[in-house]
């Protein structure tokens, strides 16, 4: 077996029987040390192969150039890829990056902005978790540390906030569907507030409007969580009305894609008999038959702008807590399951 | 705009006309102070909401409490779930776990190391990137800090390595196969010598020597990298073949993915003229139609295991470098696209 060890400071130090300090200025470069010295120290310092603990110096420093960043689930696709584009980002910026997932649990979540604010780190990123009633801790953490919230986000935290243009993309996605011919046109969303499913459900409700299209509550439904199983219940019912949609909006592609398969099973064509346009464009939209339209979100995107906010906010040192929405682009991918060429 | 302001230890002791290490003993309950300065110093502190900096204390301790991970791709599904398990054992530990992507490229993984060596981390959790041909920066790393090897591993680094049962699985896989009547299984795997596509390779030909079956190389298909696109293209070869295959053990689900569409495409009826079975049960498996029949690798509990270890290895404090491979077991999940009840 293998012996493991660092250099520290101090075996230079006493190797060369100098102080710890008189050491660490020859390493820093310091002018009260002689050239004769700096020498010494960084040939051995070379030699043993010896690097300075970056974690005692963001002590000194007062900065850790640590993020930390708090998600719902990380094992969610457009979630990691958001992460993608924050890691990327932050590597840029010469800053780590801490990961913790709050498992959509509010007291989760509150615990952990506690300890990454007490662990010392310069910033937080933050996607709420679903069921997030209370904001009293994320207003306790936006006091000490600086705070950016991505994708879940609420209006009650005045910080800056990156999401994508919900609203638009969701009347896009219904547009296109009256476009094809569409007039009865269901939507599957969330039963909480959620400002995601809130905003998509406004764009929803928005293109109905301007095309002059009544809203029938009947093919308005509601689900806690927008999930594949849930998708297939809630088209389930669908199927079980007198007047059957010819369209559905799901608020997330997973619900889609339940859709399509509850449609499969009926044999149901899509999109002719009904069109399936979901939202997100996951990785599944091209795995499924027929491919499905979504609104395609930038995740990298979103995780770098959050990053960019971050890191400005942080640099800019002023202490000032600034309230902002910055909205990422999305557009629409039409696939198969809306429209056949 | 509000003013962000977070207490200091400075501010207690100014406050309270006493010494920064005075205020500092007395919040950690030192003998030496009295008990009526303790009370003060410790009301003080709760009514500003004071937290220590849990940074400055890993300073002390020279104990940092945070693990690096580097990993490949952190989109990739199966990533996020080791992921998930790493951040809850972890997180149950008491560590904080900052995340790095390689990207696959070798220089990156090496610049990763360093950084995060250099950075204080108490030790790195790595699965290694695609291309990796020099050990030697990991070797460095191994003399500094405790690592562990998960999932994308080699023999040529002397640790602790964390692996699902690759060989057993595919053998399993290839057996099933035989088991429903199969007798030309091609196989397509990866061109270079990955530890996990070697592996994968060996049990399927375990199991066709196990049964008798010879080897026909024209069946045998590797690609640089096993994509869903690269999963086709081998398929259309196959399909091009006099002598079609009637089953196809693609080494990833991706490829398998890629497979079934290529079939589909063909009309070839799955799994009567030709079956296919994939690796790694991604969330695609239950997506595509029909199911895929594949290898369930439990990312969680790889994740969790490989933490495990990582956790031991630093707390005993030994400064030895231990080398074990620890298996994780899968298990064969038979879908629509091998066997049809």
């Amino acid at each position: 077996m293998n012996k493991r060890k660092a250099t520290t400071l101090k075996e230079i130090a006493k190797k060369l029987d100098i102080s710890i300090s008189t050491a660490s200025r020859a390493l820093n470069n310091h002018p009260d040390i002689s050239d004769a010295t700096k020498e010494k120290v960084q040939q051995l310092a070379e030699k043993l192969h010896y690097s300075p603990n970056l974690f005692a110096q963001g002590f000194r420093t007062q900065r850790s150039h640590i993020l930390g960043v708090i998600v719902p689930n990380i094992a969610h696709y457009f979630t990691s890829t958001i992460l993608k584009g924050i890691l990327e980002e932050a590597e840029t910026k010469g800053y780590k990056v801490i990961v913790s997932e709050s498992n959509n649990n509010e007291n989760k979540q509150s615990e952990m902005l506690r300890t990454m604010s007490q662990f010392g780190v310069d910033g937080i990123l933050l996607a709420l978790s679903r069921k997030t009633t209370s904001v009293d801790s994320i207003l306790n953490t936006l006091d000490t540390v600086p705070l950016v919230l991505f994708d879940k986000v609420s209006h009650k935290i005045p910080c800056t906030q990156v999401v994508v243009d919900e609203e638009i993309a969701a009347f896009n996605a219904v547009e296109h569907l009256i476009n094809t011919g569409k007039k009865r046109i269901a939507i599957i969303k969330e039963t909480e507030n959620s400002f995601n499913s809130e905003k998509r459900f406004a764009g929803y409700l928005r293109a109905l409007k301007e095309h002059h299209i009544e809203v029938d509550k009947k093919i308005i439904l509601s689900t806690e969580d927008v999930s594949l199983y849930k998708g297939r219940m809630m088209t389930n019912i669908l199927l079980s009305l007198k007047e059957r949609p010819d369209a559905i909006f799901a608020i997330t592609d997973t619900a889609a894609i339940g859709a399509i398969k509850a449609l499969h099973k009926y044999n149901i064509k899509i999109p002719e008999e009904i069109a399936v346009v979901g939202f997100s464009n996951s990785i599944h939209a091209t795995i499924i038959q027929p491919s499905l339209t979504t609104v395609d979100q930038p995740g990298e995107k979103i995780g770098k702008t959050a990053v960019t906010y971050l890191i400005k906010e942080i640099e800019s040192n002023k202490n000032e807590i600034t309230t902002k929405t910055v909205t990422v682009k999305t557009h629409l991918i039409v696939r198969d399951s809306s429209f056949k060429v």
